[in-house]
């Protein structure tokens, strides 16, 4: 017998139908004696629908009366499912945020969680009902609705984890786990059924969005034992996401490989290289709102330095207009050039802290099928390249070979 | 400068072009000075939908969790129309039921208001905001969502006049106030300018559904000042809700003609006349959720007597067979007969308590046009008579000329 928060995401949900394939799934853990608390988004599709009516009421609709729509997508989410377990003849009952609640701050859609009052969640739990509670929100102090921001419904879960120290927080999502590459590129690839919390902070933010970000590192930070499994197929054990220490001996040195096709590359050419000129750079960008990625400078020659980053590939056009309109005149630089025909490829694992040899190993894999690096970044468990974006799949399976990933051991 | 409530029903928000319509009117309101508190349903069509998909999931849904969906409903309609206001520069903010909070009872799906907090509201009102109120809902002591039933959002107009000392409560609505009879029906039918509380329950419950009887009642209590108008006229002045003692001299004896066709007649005939009789009939009859209407039951003869009622006709089939199968032999009735081409037509007048006559008026006028009378029942002030269905529109407009309701005075 073990106490579950298990979260099921807005696919998982996204029909009546599905629903009904929760609430069976959620009445054979029940049957199994264990104490459950069911985290669910909205419907999928029904965020966008309801963004997009607000979008035709209000050119730049208000943050707050934003949350209060947008949060009615899991107020019903959480009644189906509610519904769908009575008739399952399961004791079951729906919490909004509000009602839990899960106190947030005032920064409305893309709230932080401060804190869980437990009290009515206990009691229910100890009279036996099985409770269903919306993700994704909250209310702040003065008991307005907010919402965490897209995904937040992991965070919720885990939250919650961590708030009533569950035994294991249990994110069923469309994937039956974290795999050491994207199997529709990589046949062979395998899914892992462990992976650390630092991999996979790289893997998420590589673009393999499996889990949100933010959920894992509020895990991790309150040591919530984290599980990734497929709400479509019945029994699999997915991947638990653990902790560095805990992972045996004969781990792998690479856990996966991941790549990102949404990115642009700039590079601002013949920067005079001194203090500050990097802010001068990144500055403007950032005003306007743009993420940056990757940023490289390398050392500098007669005083002078090539700066590169990477944007998102919506942002590029925009991106070059600000660098030649106000930045190159500005600091002098020689040219701006770019390119959105790349794709970033990365090997990650916290194996290759510990192992000499794995960059090397990685260029020289590229170089033998001819592929071209045009920018490396490195951290202490991944190294990432930028290389064309018609190498990326081929990279990819080379790489995922190259580091035995295909390997069960 | 007056403080009002303005209720725009499920109509007039069906849209994001209709709520902001309502918003500009209201921004009317405001640019004269006004206070003003919005209460609003949901999106025509939405509690609909989202009561098909609670069947969908639960063969009878559970009460609790069917408020929890439905009073989304609600919930975007308020933000909507919120953000629109501010897209009018016109500050703006909502409150669903829980959030007022508008505390009710734990009956789902009726439950009845208890007590509405003031502070907030006040407070919000005092710092120049419009506020919007979900209607239809409130929480209970628990802070479970509850919902005041069909048409709940009157209630919650009325109550927040009521508790805030509005100067008057504005129902907003499809037709721009509330007629001597049904205007498709008579041409001449003249929009009264007002009605008194006891004339308007009369007409609700024959089948002018303007106004939800549930609120008029409770605005009749606390002597709160309502107003039908239109949401697509401008500047209409709709009709006002009024008691006796305040209406002029030269008031009409008779009001208004109310008519509904969706009923069916039913006769035990032959029953033994002896104490309980009644109840032996009836009673059988609300067990199985048929609400009954008209109940008629004259002298008897020789110890036996006939007993007519009338049923919304969809409970017509369901009712006969109870009656044939369960009561008929167990009272020892000669038979049952009844028919479901009927219609109940009335007229409705407060003036009628101190006016002799008005029932002879009645029948002779349809005698004149040949039309039987069926049944009849009366009180204070109305008087009902079921007619042949095919009649009905004829009994309509030559009432409605014999008492002079098509006369401005």
């Amino acid at each position: 017998m073990a106490f579950y928060i298990q979260k099921y995401g807005g696919t998982s949900v996204g029909s009546t139908e599905r629903i009904k394939n929760v609430a069976r799934r959620v009445a054979k853990f029940h049957a199994q004696g264990h104490q459950l608390i069911i985290v669910v988004s909205a419907m999928s599709g029904e965020t966008n629908r309801l963004i997009a009516l607000a979008n035709e009421v209000q050119s730049n609709p208000d943050p707050r009366e934003l949350d209060v729509m947008v949060s009615t997508g899991e107020q019903v989410s959480v009644a189906l499912l509610s519904m769908a377990l009575m008739e399952l003849n399961i004791k079951a009952k729906s919490y909004t945020g509000a009602q839990v609640r899960i106190l947030t701050d005032s920064a409305h859609t893309k709230a932080r969680i401060l804190k869980i009052d437990e009290d009515k969640i206990r009691d229910d739990l100890k009279a036996g009902y099985v409770l269903v509670v919306a993700g994704f929100q909250g209310a702040d102090a003065a008991g307005s609705i907010t919402t965490l921001g897209r995904g937040g419904s992991d965070t919720t879960g885990v939250a919650l984890a961590a708030a009533l120290k569950a035994d294991e927080c249990q994110i069923y999502t469309d994937v039956d786990g974290i795999y050491t590459t994207d199997p529709r590129i990589v046949p062979e690839a395998r899914r892992m059924k462990t992976i650390t919390f630092e991999e996979i902070l790289e893997m998420a933010s590589l673009g393999s969005k499996v889990l949100q970000l933010r959920s894992v590192e509020f895990a991790g930070k309150y040591k919530v034992r984290l599980r990734v499994l497929s709400s479509f197929i019945e029994d699999g054990e997915g991947t638990l996401i653990t902790y560095e220490e805990e992972r045996g001996m004969e781990q792998a040195v690479i856990s996966g490989i991941a790549f990102n096709r949404d990115e642009a590359k700039i590079t601002v050419l013949g920067v005079p290289d001194h203090p500050g000129i990097a802010y001068q750079i990144v500055g403007p960008v950032a005003d306007a709102n743009i993420d940056v990625d990757m940023i490289i400078q390398n050392v500098s020659h007669d005083g002078l330095t090539d700066f590169s980053f990477t944007v998102h590939r919506g942002d590029f056009d925009n991106t070059m207009e600000i660098l030649r309109d106000k930045i190159q005149p500005h600091i002098g630089a020689r040219d701006v050039i770019g390119g959105d025909r790349i794709a970033k490829v990365s090997v990650v694992g916290v194996g290759m802290r510990s192992h000499a040899g794995i960059a090397s190993k990685m260029f020289r894999v590229l170089a033998e099928e001819g592929i071209n690096i045009q920018m490396i970044t490195t951290s202490e468990i991944k190294i990432s390249v930028v290389v064309d974006e018609k190498y990326m799949e081929l990279a990819v399976r080379v790489l995922h070979k190259a580091f035995d990933l295909d390997q069960v051991f």
